[in-house]
């Protein structure tokens, strides 16, 4: 069973031009139809074929009754027809003298619809005038507002250079055969001549297709004159059935004309009907996002309503293998080397591509933001023991690291909110009980990593199995929720840090003033001014005084006038004009200019390839429009200030921590306990992280690895403790927004086709690049101290509200502003009454409250470890929701199956104990689910 | 030929729940199909159906084999379904032992699938719990999760509460007739029992049907178990089939078996047939903008092709006779009187509606922000001859008598950039020549008005007809840049008005202020301030100047400053801070935000009514979010200020000009010179305005009067010339976007169904309130106060855009940045070739270059006389352009049909000179105008 090849159909129409009989496309099909518009002379949109029943049965008729001719020796056009002819003769069908006529009229000329390029056709414009409207329409060879055309004499085998300029070839497959329908109307037939041929050899027949393609079939309908319209639309049933896979099957292997027949039978059972009243056939349908693949549909049984849904169950939650519990030691890490390791070399040579630019500046930023931030907070927090600078290299070293040997590249590392709710507690204490915090911190390192280590030897990860799709959402929702009310604070803040002088009159500017005075004339200044005659005597004294002082502090600065005592007087001196609405101006024009050009690959404007770009590069394009205009501002808005030297935060502190010697010996045993806190929330936060990157949605290819990531997090906790670096671990948002910018879509292939997301350039190179360029923004600081900081700001708002998209939880909450007839087609809406799906809602939400408020006491240090309690809730739900909504809504717990399932494995252990091969099957599992992804 | 009733289709499938076996709704169809989702126990939408082939064969084999009732007596369904077994029996189709079977299961309960009360539902969630999913499903009268059901035993005439209850009676015609279809399989018979009964009268049979619509069609459909799902199939085919307007009055009319097989096999032939591998039978089609009427069905000739386009032109360019020519004197001012005499009560009491409100509100915003903004520039242009004031009062007392007696009140009047160059010149003329310009301005006025009544009398609005969508277009785009370019200038301005201060560092502000020094002061502190030794013995000349005079200048505002002669000095003087930055976010804000709330009507979210209330209110909703973001940051943004005081701008002139004994008596008599520039330009003006507002696409039903409007026009020319206030003409975008605030949708009947744009709410009640307000703005000053300009300026920016949609020229504008295949389907692009549509947009955009560059300059003046040149520029276009293209593009002159028409005319008017019946024909064709619109 070779798979037969793609067709292309052409269809041909017999028109009188001028004088000349010609045969000119109306219409060609790779899948869906495009119509040469008549007066348009340009194609149509590829639109579904809507046939009409009538024709479908008079080309039935017209097959029962017309010349078959099956595997025909052809190798070219006269041949065939005279073949063609000669048959219908010895049938008795046509008589003799009409050989000379339908020979003439079949081998005329040919005139295909090519597309022009449009700098040709604006010159065109001024020139062709009228002449070659509708009406004053007369063929000329070469003419250039017609499109062109070829004899039907020069019968070469080798494509003409018209067929090869023409650039539709590369939306048909490379395998492609022909199918040519000519249909026309002549005055000398009184009942139709139709042949169908199908040839032995596929053939390039000269000028009868637009594109070098050979020809394998051949449908021919000549018939008296005045039923034009019939039979274009035979023409166009024809056609149809030739790009339908099933019915292509069938040309191909058809033995007889019983054969075929039998074809359009079955191609008119599985036709779908659409009633004339409540559809407008001029109305061009346009190719839907999906259609069924071939194999699924001769599947169907048409007599027992194949229209009706599927009404099987969604997909089974399933993580694959690698969360399998292996029950050797270090089962999963010796699993996960041997899954990433083929990739190794792919994982580099497919990171360079245009897209990994757009992705890498994106996430660098996003990187960088991060690391100023939190380096900034963590100085607070631990009295500059780790500072900016710390922060800059620990998520250089720690990012390249991982990106370099994790088990999922496409991780990015970071500093998150529990780590440094962590550090500011274990300062506070090491500073109240007098130990020394780097050397203390070193030893909770140390055992942290040692923990991990136990973790991965164990196969542990496999407990992120439990994990359904109400925890993964609710914590991805919550981190996202956090982000973007970070944003907003910050942005909010700096309407705090510069405030606006809402009295200030422009008319009484000369009223506005702020004055450094010294501090004892401040008093007097405020205590006699009062009145008029104190003032007088007042004012000599200050004279005086300024006459002695007050070159030295009018010149001061602000800052400079606190320090040396001074205060400051006036009634614009806590206000700071425009900054802040500068600063929201960046912060939102980011934001919106990112959404709206990240919308703009849907837009109609513009070649896809350029929109794609601007699409991809959306973030970059807005940054640099906004740091644009703050430059053109000129404004002093807070800018991006990383450090330039390389030297610790804290003067005083070294680059290595060292063990021994600060603390009493009891402190390194006793470490364990905080230690074991710090594992379970890197734990829950990287390995959760992981389970949203490696999301079935997604489409990853190269596998992941749970095992893997967390021994080379426990290795970076030790190396970053002895360094005296800030703790990293996988940070969600970012991760996501990494994911996004690497999503690749395909170059659809036949016109009208949707492209389809093939998934995730997976590599390393782009993560690599993020962390390298993050280790040398020092060097980099001239250029990233034009960048203000609301424009960060609006990319972090951006990335969190971007991460939202696409959650199930974030769609099922609009759903309550939504009456429901205007809700959308969701597939859990088909199949769960809304109550129930309101009430998931709204049990998700007060989860998401609870944690929210927990976040902001102390508790946020064991934040992750709530997403335990989570689970437990949904554990919990099984009692309130049937499965059957469980299934659709989130996933079921793997406890159901469980038995089935290991007992499916004791037989397979049983035949077949081989590893390779156990192995193997479950690849095919895998490849399996990614065809059958629940959309 | 009574038309038959709209039908309404119920299906109901036979269900065994627990023990008991019911019938229980699974779709129904209005026009297009809902389905009861099964896990979803709602409704779906509204969807097109899509049948498969098989069942509508099925479906005519059905009626060809079984038991076919038409015009049965029937009362009560028991004695229905009696009827119909014992004809079966009768006709051996059945044996007689199944008779009690049949009966049974054929009366079963109803079980209809009500829509219940969102609260309720709500309210459900909690208790409901897991008790009624899908698994334990036990039926229980009255359960929470359940529908309501209904018994058959009780057979009353008067429809039960429940189905009086039922809301979605009111999406179903009044004279709407049921047909119900029961399908289902039993486990008694062996082969299908069918039955298709008409009653000959519809009759309420119990809880049958949903809703208390009286039956009059049933479809019954019981066989042998296991093929359930075609079953089902063949109950959608017939059900689809009944609501289908051609079937079903072959079903009402039907006679015999053989009526409904005939009207079955018409249906088939004009089916619409998707072929299986492009198109996913899953997919749930949207029900059309449009659907075919039935009696344009019915004309269709299926065999020749119905699926093709229409290949028909363009419906032509027709003014209607308002425009015609009368020759009578007055004839068209009498007409115009005659046609709108019979209007007047419903002009005021369709006026009264929640949309007029919004309307009001919107288009008052607009007047007095055009009347301030005219107004000022008036003042400056006429040393305050005439100012806000006077544009106020002239503004509400123009406006409200063309809204009371004008022949289109939907048009507004305003102050128009033409006529304000106008008064810039005559003003500067009457100052250099000595000449008294009000006196001057009255005798243009008169003379102007006396040459309206001319052109009134003489029907010279006859001219319009030669003004083609082209010019229309043309005039109508330049008028919304003009708008466009004004709002974004004043919001430049304000930059340049409040400057920002660049250089501002927040922490030297101690070294930013501005001071207001004697101006002797001020130049001995610059000359001699450089030298230390120097200043310090200014500082002591400064001091003790300072002791006598300081306390003057330093409480001086900048004004008082400049005033007494006072120098400013200091750094911050030329800027103000925040102003310029708020004035551009309130700007962007309100006409963002307008444009979002406009949108919103297509927007999932809350119910449509709510919907539509906030896209009708969104500039009203914006004006009010931004009046109160710049109340709460209290920032002294420009604000709208009226005139608070009844009295004329200029001190010194009277409320009344006096024609004579200012000026010598030949400028009575030469001032026909000038005033025949203002006549022509206030005709041109005036008339396109009226054209774009009576456009066809605006459907509008109560004619408009292009005579009489020039009359009154006229009338004001005078009255305001004698008051000595601004002259008014139609405001093309103004009366644009009161038109779009008055558009009426119908409440789509079925469901699915689009709502048809009905035309506009035609009354003069809007535009009367609109200038009454403006009237009374002077003691609305203090609310009025609160509004800053910035928000208005983004009003005008949206009107601006806003009437640029809509527009075809834009459209084709757009075409250039799109690429071929991303074109919108419009009809032109069908039939031009494309490069002759860029062409014809390349003529028409530099035509408006053209039309720009001399709006710039003091051509400004004869503008509207420039339409005329648009109107030459057209003509010519008839030699490069083929009528083909013009027909599509644009429209056909009126002379090309002038003589055919003439010739109709004339034989008209010699078999029939009655005007009577002359003017019922043009009615007549004006109706028929409407329903041909070409869309």
């Amino acid at each position: 069973d070779v798979p037969t090849p793609t067709i292309f159909t052409e269809m041909d129409t017999l028109q009188r031009e001028g004088d000349e009989l010609e045969w000119k496309e109306s219409a060609r099909w790779v899948k869906f139809e495009e119509k040469v518009e008549e007066g348009g002379e340009r194609w149509s949109k590829p639109h579904v074929s809507t046939l009409s029943l009538h024709s479908l049965f008079e080309l039935r008729t017209c097959i029962q009754t017309g010349t078959v001719l099956l595997d025909l020796e052809g190798y070219s056009l006269p041949q065939i027809v005279d073949d063609i002819i000669e048959r219908q003769i010895e049938e008795g069908m046509i008589s003799p003298d009409l050989r000379d006529k339908i020979n003439f009229v079949l081998l005329r000329k040919h005139r295909h619809q090519t597309k022009k390029p449009i700098h040709r056709s604006l010159a065109d414009m001024g020139k062709s005038g009228s002449s070659c409207s509708e009406y004053s329409f007369t063929f000329y060879q070469g003419s250039s507002c017609h499109a062109q055309s070829r004899s039907m004499n020069d019968i070469a085998d080798a494509p003409s250079p018209d067929q090869l300029r023409n650039k539709f070839m590369k939306k048909i497959p490379r395998d492609a055969e022909a199918s040519n329908v000519l249909v026309g109307e002549v005055d000398f037939l009184n009942k139709p001549f139709v042949a169908f041929v199908r040839l032995a050899q596929a053939t390039t027949l000269g000028g009868l297709t637009e594109v070098p393609v050979p020809t394998r079939f051949l449908f021919i309908l000549l018939g008296p004159q005045g039923k034009a319209k019939s039979y274009n639309e035979i023409g166009r049933a024809i056609a149809t059935l030739m790009v339908d896979d099933l019915f292509s099957d069938v040309a191909y292997k058809a033995r007889d004309r019983e054969d075929l027949i039998a074809g359009i039978d079955e191609f008119l059972d599985e036709v779908i009907v659409l009633p004339p009243g409540e559809w407008d056939p001029k109305i061009r349908i346009e190719p839907p996002k999906k259609v069924p693949s071939a194999e699924k549909r001769s599947q169907f049984i048409p007599n027992c309503g194949g229209l009706s849904e599927d009404e099987e169950m969604p997909v089974q939650h399933e993580l694959g293998e690698e969360l399998a519990f292996t029950g050797r030691f270090c089962g999963g890490l010796y699993l996960d080397i041997k899954r990433k390791l083929p990739w190794l070399l792919s994982d580099f040579y497919e990171g360079f591509h245009i897209q990994s630019i757009s992705a890498v500046l994106f996430i660098y930023l996003g990187c960088i933001t991060n690391a100023i931030t939190f380096g900034g907070l963590l100085g607070d927090a631990t009295d500059n023991y780790q500072g900016v600078m710390e922060s800059f290299l620990g998520t250089a070293l720690a990012g390249t690291v991982f990106c370099l040997f994790g088990g999922q590249p496409l991780i990015i590392l970071s500093s998150t909110g529990p780590i440094l709710i962590f550090e500011k507690l274990l300062f506070e204490f090491s500073k109240n009980n007098g130990i020394d915090y780097m050397e203390l911190r070193l030893w909770i390192g140390i055992h942290s990593c040692l923990q991990c280590f136990i973790l991965v030897a164990s196969d542990a990860s496999y407990i992120i199995k439990y994990m359904t799709r109400f925890t993964e959402e609710g914590f991805s929702s919550l981190i996202s929720f956090i982000f973007i009310s970070d944003a907003i604070k910050k942005m909010v803040g700096s309407f705090k840090y510069y405030p606006i002088n809402t009295d200030f009159k422009p008319d009484y500017v000369t009223t506005f003033k702020c004055e450094c005075l010294d501090i004892f004339l401040f008093f007097t200044h405020f205590l006699h001014m009062s009145t008029i005659v104190q003032s007088m005597w007042m004012f000599s004294f200050y004279c005086a005084t300024l006459n002695v002082t007050a070159l030295d502090w009018s010149q001061l600065s602000k800052k400079e006038c606190l320090k040396y005592g001074g205060s400051l007087v006036g009634n614009s001196c806590k206000y700071v004009p425009d900054l802040a609405l500068v600063s929201f101006i960046l912060f939102f024009g980011t934001y919106s200019m990112t959404v709206s050009l990240k919308k703009f690959k849907f837009s109609r404007y513009f070649p896809t390839k350029l929109r794609k770009l601007i699409s991809d590069f959306s973030i970059f394009m807005s940054i640099m429009t906004f740091v644009g205009l703050d430059m053109l501002l000129g404004l002093k808005t807070p800018k991006l200030i990383v450090p330039t030297e390389f030297k610790p935060t804290r003067p005083g502190r070294g680059w290595l921590v060292m063990p021994f010697g600060k603390n009493p010996w009891w402190v390194y045993v006793a470490s364990f306990v905080p230690a074991l806190l710090v594992t379970i929330l890197i734990f829950m936060d990287q390995q959760i992280s992981a389970v949203i990157v490696n999301r079935k949605e997604n489409k990853l290819k190269k596998g992941c690895g749970y095992h893997l990531d967390l021994f080379w997090v426990g290795v970076l906790m030790a190396a970053c403790s002895f360094l005296g670096l800030p703790w990293y671990v996988a940070a969600t948002v970012i991760s996501i927004a990494h994911i996004d910018s690497l999503k690749m879509e395909s170059e659809s292939s036949a016109p009208g086709e949707q492209p389809q997301f093939l998934g995730v350039r997976e590599q390393r190179v782009t993560g690599i690049l993020v962390f390298v360029l993050t280790g040398v923004s020092i060097f980099l600081a001239p250029v990233l101290k034009f960048i203000p900081m609301p424009v960060l700001y609006g990319v972090f708002l951006y990335m969190g509200v971007a991460s939202l998209s696409g959650i199930q939880f974030w769609d099922r909450i609009k759903l309550f502003m939504m009456p429901s007839k205007h809700q959308p087609d969701f597939s859990f809406l088909r199949h769960v009454p809304l109550r129930r799906v309101h009430l998931f809602t709204l049990i998700q939400i007060m989860c998401l409250a609870v944690l929210w408020v927990l976040k902001s006491t102390f508790l946020a240090i064991i934040f992750p470890v709530m997403i335990l309690g989570l689970m437990v809730i949904r554990k919990m739900m099984d009692w309130v929701f049937s499965q059957h909504d469980l299934a659709w809504l989130d996933d079921l717990l793997p406890e159901k199956e469980k038995k089935k399932k290991d007992e499916d494995k004791k037989k397979g252990k049983e035949k077949d104990k081989d590893k390779d091969k156990e192995k193997k099957k479950s690849k095919a599992e895998y490849s399996d689910e990614e065809v059958d992804l629940p959309v």
